[in-house]
């Protein structure tokens, strides 16, 4: 039980679309992730997907509207709803997600979500 | 489902310790909140409770120790865990906890969580 500093968890990897667990919320993971390129269009059935900007933009497209996420700025998918994050420059965002949920929508092609 | 903007919505208001609803994660109520000043010790008995700190400092008293949580840093406290938020200047925090937890621990003394 201690503070937590996004800042200094996000220095600990550099790649990509690659989230790292950093705490525990319930039985959620919260996870720091940079964000740049493409991701797959996908969804989860089961759960909401929490996405908060810590740094720079993503552009979240949902369903036919592509949405501007800045610094500052949480955007929430409902479950069911298919969409694709992306970042033209590179972005940081805070994660949260139930435990076990694949990234990608699907557990074959999901990251690992290492604990930092 | 668009993006939340966090500065606009803390500055739809500017009381302490009044938790204001800006979206939903699963059964979760995602929130600000503005502190100043020192909350009740309390505990929740069947959540973790979560804390963002968006701008200022705030100290986290729990059991025999005092953490001190900066912009940039999370912390949660686990279920069942008396603790008590403290912030000697205002600071702005983002707060998760499922519906319907009373934020002082007990329903005749919480707080009413408007949705803004």
């Amino acid at each position: 039980m201690k503070p937590v500093n996004l800042s200094q968890k996000l220095a600990q990897f550099s790649s990509h679309w690659d989230p790292h667990v950093i705490a525990d919320y319930n039985d959620n993971d919260v996870m720091v992730v940079r964000f740049q390129g493409e991701f797959p269009f996908h969804l989860h059935d089961d759960t909401d997907d929490f996405f908060l900007v810590l740094d720079g933009e993503m552009i979240m497209d949902v369903e036919d509207t592509s949405h501007s996420v800045k610094q500052g700025e949480l955007f929430i998918v409902p479950r069911g709803v298919t969409h694709r994050p992306r970042a033209i420059h590179e972005c940081k965002v805070l994660l949260i997600e139930p435990k076990g949920v694949p990234n990608t929508g699907d557990p074959a092609t999901a990251a690992p979500k290492p604990r930092i």
